[in-house]
């Protein structure tokens, strides 16, 4: 812990019965203590989320509601705690070593964050969401969003007065996606957006087509054994984690020693469960090898979720779709899945690499991907600028997709197939695109992996990865982090290169 | 909601910085208000609680006990509230209705035992007995107490200095009790536990033996789908909760449409896992009746722990080991595990009712149970009063069961059996007693249910005791719930009546 001088002074707190002296050391340390119970609180929260996802009878959901409240209030007042303000103004004037700079910053981004919203809202927003995705949960089921709508509704009228307390002058939607990722405005999503969405739907049509070879149905209880099997071999470590099954994969880290990763596996698309796991995997590889000893700090958080996002897409994508991957795994499948004994790997590969223009978000291909997330962003950006209705949400999604992609055919394929929503998580699906970009980015720079690979190894890569990205925590912004990873700032063209080699020259496709 | 008084008048509320006007039926809104977000935390823990019994990795330990320490010191901190003294003074003094004057009993008890316990002394609990649970699971499994002993001597050290707040004049004994069963006395247990323990010594020879016939293996699988439809048929709603397995079975309940049932299958041993699923369903029928309305409040909870046991007890051996719940059950047996295809309704009851000394309480029988339970009285009672020192107690146990029942083999069937201690709970064990005895006057004076039982029905007693126990929560005490159902006080003989007739008149067993 670095020395941030020892000079005495008098500090006033103006809501406490008493003055006190504090030096610039020891508020740094006072802010460090309730941040970390702060960061006690929000672990609660996520036990609490994740058992919501896995676990929670139907039956629990209101209680869930009133319990992810509290917990969401408790954690706003230690966030907005008066004396905070002095606290940080006096840690702030004295000289900083890098760690206590860099929590500095973010303990001064998230006061003035929680600041400028009321506690009500807080409340209100955990538990609406809370009882939203509950209703999402089981409209999905149903297949009928009515009972679903006026809970939305309820979520996007908070959400807009969230981005409206937070905004300063910018807009409601830059108010968002800073909350996910720091610094990120619409604007500067549109100047990679816009060029990168005409270029995949060009490269969408000239790659089309690919063989459908794995739709032979795996039982559940086949691929639960084989997956765990494989995140086992491929570095998840079970005594720091969970394997869980859940509507709507996810990683939710509790803290050191606790990461907990959901899929979903549907016995007739074998591959879901696979890719689903794969991308949480390098979720939780992220998570786990975060630094434990700055737990509580954010300098042990993740600072950016579209470098998180990166991690899941390399997994899944770079490492999950090649050849040597494949050259390891298809025998393991044909082992625990008989259905499979007798396809070769060239026919796999081909399946692996099928680009199909599609309804839904999850198990469409690495090419159409993006297009999916462009018109959710479209779609949100629109919702949160009072441009579009709640009620009018699900024509417009179908409309936008029979636009870009194809007219989903039931209401479950449509816009209920996601629950980001529900969870008041706007301005979160960029940080997916960002993940894209950012793999690509990474992986064209790291070590080259294939003999490993083709023995069911990724350690080399993770070494570089947990060299280069995840011991930072949050040290180092994500710019500054893919800069030093990879030699150069954040562009598309690493994915668009990837893509093309991958799928337009497919018999030397690695 | 009973209105308490309008009468306003002006309170001091001494370590506040203004004085307000309350009457009293604001004082006592505010009371619940206060208590309702207690329940609420409470709730947080108790699903963290579970969460470390069913699906906590190994490495989340640490950060579970400070999580349940910070959850802890939140709740006391609401307990010791300086404002609640002036508010129970002011809603004290004036007339109340039943539901409030049994939430002010329980809120002054509440709040007299909290202000006794310093803070600190709470978190430590709360840390210690998180980490000796975790210990005394990895002690268990790998068959060595070394690890495990020094956490269990500091759970000790803490529930002593503990009692010593709580004690006034009374031993720490009667004070860890009264925390169970409130005005539960070590004299007064003496008074009923001494002859019954000479009674049941005795009738455990004069019944002893019996075949044992249930040790041909089921699959655990195959006893999960048949024990949860059983647990569904008779009454315990899936809605608001769930079957799970842990290591040692218990019944969590969060709150109203979530209470958690935990049971342990064993392959070898069929029975086991089926009646310690009864008795959890004891324990869940009371939960899942207890009044919603009133929950977070006191008059919303339950009372007493025996009276909870009994719920268990009355459903694991008076329904459960019935020859007409046999006569339904046993086919479903057969049908689900071929091995058992071909056993008799008789040879099965004699099986269900073999009696056996034995080194491990749970999977013992209803005479020999309440021996077990006498042994672990007189331990507890040595280790809180410093008449026995925790590295003497594997021995101490053992010697104990020498001389009680009968040696143990391994250190796992010696002290090693039982979490209780490790989570703090002295003064527990006696409850199981209450509840066997409570159990038997109560079924004594329940409608008979053979007819509906031998079709696989409880609803008339489930029914019964819904209206006699469950609704009532904390209104009225467990001695009075027990004198209006049963017209008489609690005393051993029911008990000794139930077992005199099962088990020295076999042949006329119901």
């Amino acid at each position: 812990m670095e020395q941030a001088g020892d000079h005495e002074r008098i500090i006033r707190q103006p809501r406490m019965s008493s003055w006190r002296p504090v030096s610039a050391d020891s508020a740094y340390r006072e802010l460090l203590r309730l941040h970390r119970e702060r960061a006690l609180i929000e672990s609660c929260a996520a036990l609490l989320e994740w058992d919501a996802e896995t676990y929670l009878p139907p039956g629990g959901v209101e209680l869930r509601a009133d319990q992810q409240a509290m917990l969401a209030r408790l954690e706003h007042e230690r966030a907005t705690d008066p004396r905070i303000e002095d606290l940080l103004a006096e840690a702030e004037g004295a000289p900083q070593g890098e760690v206590a700079a860099a929590n500095l910053r973010e303990l001064r981004r998230e006061h003035d964050r929680a600041r400028a919203t009321p506690a009500s809202l807080v409340e209100a927003l955990a538990r609406e969401t809370t009882l939203a995705q509950g209703a999402w949960e089981a409209a999905r089921e149903r297949g009928d969003a009515a009972g679903y709508l006026p809970l939305l509704d309820r979520v996007v009228s908070l959400t807009r007065s969230h981005a409206d307390c937070l905004r300063g002058g910018g807009s409601r939607y830059d108010a968002c996606l800073d909350q996910w990722e720091p610094g990120l405005t619409a604007g500067a999503l549109d100047a990679m957006l816009i060029p990168l969405r005409a270029r995949l739907a060009e490269l969408a049509d000239r790659a089309a087509g690919g063989p459908d070879l794995f739709d032979r149905p795996v039982p559940v209880e086949v691929q639960r054994v084989l997956v765990t099997a494989v995140l086992e071999e491929l570095g998840f470590d079970l005594h720091g984690g969970r394997l869980d099954e859940a509507a709507h994969p996810s990683t939710v880290r509790m803290g050191p020693g606790d990461v907990r990763l959901t899929t979903r596996f549907i016995a007739d698309r074998p591959l879901r469960g696979l890719f689903s796991s794969l991308h949480e995997l390098g979720h939780g590889l992220y998570d786990q090898n975060l630094p434990a000893a700055h737990f509580g700090t954010p300098v042990g958080e993740i600072g950016s979720l579209g470098l998180h996002e990166s991690q899941a897409r390399l997994i899944e994508n770079l490492v999950g779709r090649r050849r040597a991957f494949w050259h390891w795994f298809l025998p393991r499948l044909a082992a625990a899945a008989p259905a499979y004994d007798g396809l070769g790997l060239d026919d796999a590969m081909r399946a692996v690499h099928r680009v199909q223009r599609s309804a839904l978000r999850n198990g469409s291909d690495e090419i159409t991907y993006d297009l999916h997330i462009a018109i959710r962003v479209d779609l949100e950006r629109a919702l949160l600028a009072d441009d579009l209705a709640v009620a009018d949400l699900p024509a417009a999604w179908d409309d936008a997709y029979a636009r870009d992609l194809v007219r989903p055919q039931a209401v479950r394929d449509g816009f209920l197939q996601d629950s980001h929503w529900a969870a008041g998580m706007f301005g979160y699906f960029p940080t997916y695109t960002l993940g894209n970009l950012i793999a690509a980015q990474l992986f064209r720079a790291a070590p080259d992996i294939d003999d490993d690979l083709a023995r069911g190894s990724i350690a080399p890569l993770a070494a570089w990865l947990r060299e280069q990205v995840h011991r930072h925590g949050g040290l180092l912004p994500s710019a500054a982090i893919v800069r030093r990873a990879t030699g150069a700032p954040l562009s598309i063209d690493a994915q668009l290169s990837h893509l093309e080699t991958r799928y337009l020259v497919p018999y030397s496709r690695p």
